[in-house]
């Protein structure tokens, strides 16, 4: 065996300021597990861009090697990426009978169903994948069947914490497994991946439960319908409204294809335990006097696509916002999504909605451990090193500290970018080699292609626009022999810049009879000092000049 | 006199979203007050804005009618389009000292001084303006010297709080005049214009002193150069800091243009009262061992071109990061830049530096007040009407709520949009017309030319890029006489798209072959399509034919 191949290879992947939070890959002699194959939603400054994949090329030289590809629970940010996955790596895949639902309604969307097997596994179980015998630990999060996973490797036992809370009262009454967590503490953890997402929250994230007093009062006040809008996936949050629905009676509907598909896949497994007589279809929903109805829908980021996207914008086709109905925003905007968010429930409220939202009432409970359940997991595991993930930097800092105060050597924490190896041998920690680990833009149908140089073209297009001329010259005399073609765009008003365009006219002219050697390059330096002296803006300038 | 002349007009103007938040306009027959002249920062797609002025082309028929503008405070929501009034509106500027001195700052630089006169006022003075008698009132905000307006005018007095907040123990110790406010009460009030911005914020909003242990335990704890970013007019926070620093023994340092002249400027009018001592130019500051000093600085919102941008990208000229330095970002960020401030964080840990920011410590504090302060501002001025302003629509429905909450009827509460005149006349409030009341872009040196259409060819660039194809043919026989020429930009990576190129090549010569008609929207036609087949996205298309 070479000395590498005595080594583990920890490696967090992909993620979009988030460290390790779509993918991690561990990695001892010739076996690969992958953990998580997620996505992440682009910033507002990734223009044009639909959504953003781990770049696991490292994988692909590899792809034998790939041993299995356990999810730890069913949000987009863990399975998103599956497809593209499965496109290239050809393993089984691990996950719980939710995650496994959901990801199934991926596949089978993206027309793979066929093409990839997901193996059922139950918290509590014990699977060996290749050399990695990985132990399920379920933990509680915003979406039932999460598991923490406890990764024994010949280097030692690793836990990944997955994303995770300490919810003593989780919806599901299905708090998170201590006694495993404990038992793995017990057996000497030689590192642990642990969850940084709220590391700048002081005190314990609240129970699940704090949202239902604020939805039984939504529910007492409201006049008219209720739309709560949430995540597709957000299944115990659906199971939550149920509840509040059938307390104060009132028949639930779902609106859109992901929550409906969703809903009843999680219904039919068990996660969503409501009465059929409860649920109505859309169409019921809406001929049932207004107080008497709640629809449950997505659109809770304010995007324009989604059902509250539209009712904020007046284009919903199967129905309109009426003046009596409450909308609840029941999430937190993702980062980069608070702008879009502040909007809609601007709309809505023009629109002569009543709004509801997380600060004006606790509609929402974040799913993620704070400082003090950090704390709590440390200790009760009580791993010899600390690899926090799942978090910017930032976040991971802040993680590090925590550690820090409980004791840990700064040495024993590792706080790493995307990409970079983390070995382990003779159970000590080593920084090995950065691998390109970032990520992928995903744009139409092209994956990888749209890379820093055209997202600096877009970006240059967006700020200042451009200028096009296409001139038709005698090549002896030099003169125009047509008024020059002038076409701007995202530069002025074009109807409105006429003087603009006939100084740039008689610039042209002049350049045109002073200029010798290239005329091309000379018109464009020429004009690009043109529009900066009459507008202060620099616009992209392209100059055709075709010879009669 | 006319019907109309025995109205008082009120009516917001300006904002991005928020209502009355950079300028209000009180009319009362043939006399114009105005209350002040603010900017607003683009969102962030508002692609190569530079920044955003009020709508007031209302004001320029009536340019003669306006007696005065008075500005509440010297924040630049409030003050930075004032060389935009004063090249078309000449009335005198009444401002109380540190915001005369800040307006003047900002008309020297834009060689304006001689321009515009404005007049020292005092809270507690009475100036008469026209028909209104002007009553200038204490109120603590995150800047000193800050008013609310009682206006006086032969319809009824108007309050108008300006943002403010009522910290018993401001840093300059110069708290809210609730005697004035309830002077007014007294003398009774028509209405109220009144700031919603943290409507939806429960409870009461910490006082500017809650910062003082935070800014302690980061002096305590620093082992180098402490860097302390805010805005360079938050001189509250920078007399805070210099007693920090003097309470721990450090040198402090401006750093940046705007920040060394507004210190410099609130110092000379004692509003910051700092010991000549403590004080250094940078570059003996840079020269002094680092735990000696702090340095105050611009950045707080991650703005790339500001100090600490630069800091974190590694381009500052002056000094660079050290890895013992702790940056402290005093601020929250504005709406729509946390991703920004987030990166800047990042980049500014990634170059290892300490970074320090809420809600990690409590190192910032809203200038604005929340819910129970604003009830307490409604029952002690007791208007009959409330309008609320500065706020986002929501937070005005919020501010609404409040106010509802406290007994006023629906009715008496006012929830308008920017230019909407609301009317006052035989004590009663009724709804005017509406008059254009929006914003202006402000993109290089144009004002206002910048509209929708041009923004939108700017996201359409911006989303999917251009495909510029310059053709010469024979026009008899429809044939290429020379290679197209393909040019794209923001589409794709030209140098990686041979394949895509020579597939486009191809149509051309076939939609040439076939054509008949106006060619160059044949091919144009053919070949959106055929880019959206080989891509799903849609770029812009330019075909320009020349003929041979």
């Amino acid at each position: 065996m070479s000395k590498k191949a005595q080594k583990l290879r920890i490696i967090p992947l992909g993620g979009l300021g988030e460290i390790g939070k779509n993918m991690t890959v561990f990695e001892y002699g010739d076996e690969i597990l992958v953990v998580d194959t997620g996505i992440m939603f682009p910033e507002s400054d990734m223009l044009g861009i639909d959504y953003i994949i781990p770049d696991f090329k490292y994988l692909l030289d590899k792809r034998d090697k790939v041993k299995g590809i356990v999810i730890t629970h069913g949000h987009e940010d863990h399975t998103g990426a599956i497809h593209h996955v499965v496109e290239q790596i050809n393993a089984p895949i691990y996950a719980t009978p939710l995650t496994k639902g959901l990801l199934e309604v991926k596949l089978a969307r993206g027309g793979q169903s066929g093409k990839a097997k997901v193996n059922e596994i139950k918290a509590g179980d014990t699977v060996q994948i290749g050399v990695f015998k990985v132990e399920f630990c379920h933990v509680c999060h915003s979406i039932p069947d999460c598991v923490a996973l406890g990764i024994t490797t010949p280097a030692g036992l690793v836990v990944h914490t997955g994303d995770y809370k300490l919810d003593h009262t989780p919806v599901d009454n299905w708090p998170t497994d201590y006694t495993k967590l404990a038992e793995f503490a017990g057996r000497g953890v030689l590192a642990m991946l642990g969850d940084s997402t709220n590391a700048d929250r002081a005190g314990w994230t609240p129970s699940e439960r704090v949202i239902e007093p604020a939805f039984d009062k939504v529910f007492r006040e409201a006049k008219g319908r209720i739309l709560v809008a949430t995540f597709a996936s957000l299944i115990s949050r659906i199971q939550q409204v149920g509840e509040a629905a059938l307390r104060h009676g009132r028949k639930m509907a779902f609106v859109g294809t992901s929550m409906r598909e969703n809903a009843k896949m999680a219904k039919q497994l068990g996660y969503l335990d409501l009465p059929d007589e409860l649920l109505v279809p859309i169409d019921e929903a809406l001929r049932l006097p207004p107080h008497e109805v709640v629809l449950m829908c997505t659109g809770s980021q304010g995007e324009p696509s989604s059902i509250v996207g539209r009712l904020a914008s007046g284009t919903n086709r199967q129905f309109d916002l009426l003046p009596t109905d409450t909308v609840v925003l029941s999430s937190h905007p993702i980062p980069g999504n608070e702008e879009s968010v502040s909007r809609t429930i601007n709309k809505l409220f023009q629109r002569g909605a009543h709004v509801v939202y997380d600060p004006v009432e606790a509609v929402h409970v974040s799913g993620h451990a704070s400082q003090e359940e950090m704390k709590f997991m440390l200790n009760l595991v009580k791993p010899k090193y600390l690899i926090p993930v799942h978090g910017e930097l930032r976040h991971l800092h802040q993680h590090a500290a925590i550690a820090q105060s409980l004791g840990y050597a700064k040495d024993n924490v590792a706080i790493v970018e995307n990409g970079q190896v983390i070995e382990f041998s003779a159970g000590k920690m080593f920084m090995g080699e950065r691998i390109p680990g970032g990520h992928v833009f995903v744009d139409g149908s092209s994956v990888g292609d749209i890379g820093p140089a055209v997202m600096r073209e877009r970006d240059a297009l967006a700020r200042e626009g451009f200028v096009l001329v296409n001139l038709r010259i005698n090549p002896q005399t030099r003169k125009l022999t047509r008024e020059p073609e002038i076409i701007t765009r995202g530069f002025v008003y074009q109807r409105e810049s006429d003087e603009l365009l006939a100084e740039t006219r008689r610039q042209i002219e002049k350049t045109l009879a002073e200029a010798n050697g290239d005329l091309q390059r000379q018109l464009e330096n020429k004009l690009r000092d043109h529009f900066f002296d009459m507008t202060k803006r620099k616009p992209m300038i392209f100059v055709m000049v075709n010879s009669n």
